[in-house]
């Protein structure tokens, strides 16, 4: 299964700590070798860099992990290749412009004859089921909100949510998906959320004997999210996503969240024990 | 005035050489220290380097001169900010998907009074005229052959020559476009192009005291064009483009020019100089 993450800040922040935890899974404690990448946002613009590579061990991801690149969004993925060969166009986070804004992509799964029609205002590159719905989804984003230039997350929130229904019938359909303001996350099996701020701790990583006093690099208004298909920490409050959940993240903080009727009652109890684990 | 840089090969290859020369201008021999970008296009699929930073010695430009990212395309940039501001969103190469194949552009010059309609399906993330440009460009090639999947180079070669000449009444413009398989190319003030092939000399940097032996390098069946704003070496035969001149490359050979009537005479005079160069 592929590793997903996401870091959305109020104020640019590096992710060197958690990529080096994530990587090590890209072939060192973790079979995730196929491949992996990041998106690095700075409002509508996005760094992208991927490799076909190991992460744990290519001169790229070398690099990410020793030069903090600071941003406010962050994607990440690290893939164990189900559909797709192991190719440098099928490595995630995938990257389209939509009203001028850069938007990233990575998705953890796998869809089952989820074969849309897709009229050509985004093709994929690659082979994969993931970049397909991508190429989906904001294409059916463009139509909606054609003539509508620059609709807010309030906005693109719950469409989003559905058009990711309609997907994970298809099956395991855990994304992130961000514009550099907003972090849209679905979960079908497996994501887990994090907030971090004030006061900060130290974190421990689970794939790595390394701690990092998070007090020293941040300032008491900092304020971030974390997202991960498994914790990363091993001694944070790590939030499992409930089956079908969608969540929004900006600026650090959840903004926004939806649960289908079929799970709504197990999730609320959910949120319950997040407040007291926030609150502890 | 910014520096372009492409490569166009019949095998991959490694930029390092030539973008130690370039990245001089960066901020070390030349001013152009407004950020930099490089596109590595590997068949469909293209990976993305863009930075605000100096190209001379900024971390990322060191990682890029020294491990070789080998393709069979590459474009570069390095930036002196005429239009639009000094960001990340700015630097070139800029890179869209058309027909599922990754689309990059870079540009040199400055377009006065460049205001085209832009519907839609390419819009500028940054603000500059160069990715206006683009955008502009890539929509019409949208428009034009829409229901034609993949046309060949071939085809787009006149109407993307059509396009620069409608563009170019605007002011300075040249630019390099590829999708991975062609290089177009057009100038109207300054850019230069060379080839290498068997039986390959060494090669003297003009920015740096650096020399190449090219036999050990390259295979005897190897073979590339460069195209630079100005020649990057001080010992071989780099052709300068006519002024209106657009030319077209793949795998490492020139397979397609054209001169607007105006300046065609020359043009064919300067191509006997380029025959007699090559030959010699």
């Amino acid at each position: 299964m592929c590793q997903l993450f996401a870091l959305s800040c109020n104020v640019p922040s590096a992710v060197t700590f958690s990529f080096t935890g994530l990587s090590a899974r890209g072939g060192h404690t973790g079979e995730h070798a196929d491949g992996y990448g990041l998106a690095f946002h700075d409002d509508k613009v996005c760094r992208h860099f991927i490799d076909e590579g190991r992460a744990s061990d290519s001169a790229l991801a070398d690099f990410l992990r020793r030069h903090p690149i600071r941003a406010r969004m962050v994607l990440a993925h690290i893939r164990k290749a189900t559909q797709g060969t192991v190719q440098l166009a099928n490595c995630h986070p995938f990257v389209r412009e939509w009203q001028g804004r850069h938007w990233s992509f990575c998705h953890n799964g796998d869809l089952k004859g989820f074969d849309p029609r897709l009229t050509g205002s985004y093709l994929p590159v690659g082979d994969t089921d993931s970049e397909r719905a991508f190429c989906w989804m904001l294409q059916e984003l463009r139509k909606r909100f054609r003539g509508n230039r620059a609709p807010g997350w309030q906005q693109l929130a719950p469409v989003i949510a559905e058009l990711a229904e309609r997907i994970a019938v298809h099956g395991r359909f855990n994304f992130l998906l961000s514009d550099g303001e907003a972090l849209y996350a679905h979960a079908s099996t497996s994501l887990h959320w994090l907030q971090r701020e004030h006061p900060f701790g130290t974190a421990h990583l689970v794939d790595h004997d390394l701690a990092l006093d998070l007090s020293v690099a941040n300032g008491p208004d900092d304020r971030m999210i974390l997202l991960a298909t498994e914790p990363l920490t091993r001694n944070e409050a790590w939030v499992p996503f409930a089956a079908g959940e969608s969540r929004v993240f900006v600026a650090g903080e959840p903004v926004w969240r939806h649960v289908p009727n079929a799970s709504r009652h197990a999730t609320v109890v959910r949120a319950e024990q997040v407040d007291a684990l926030i609150a502890a």
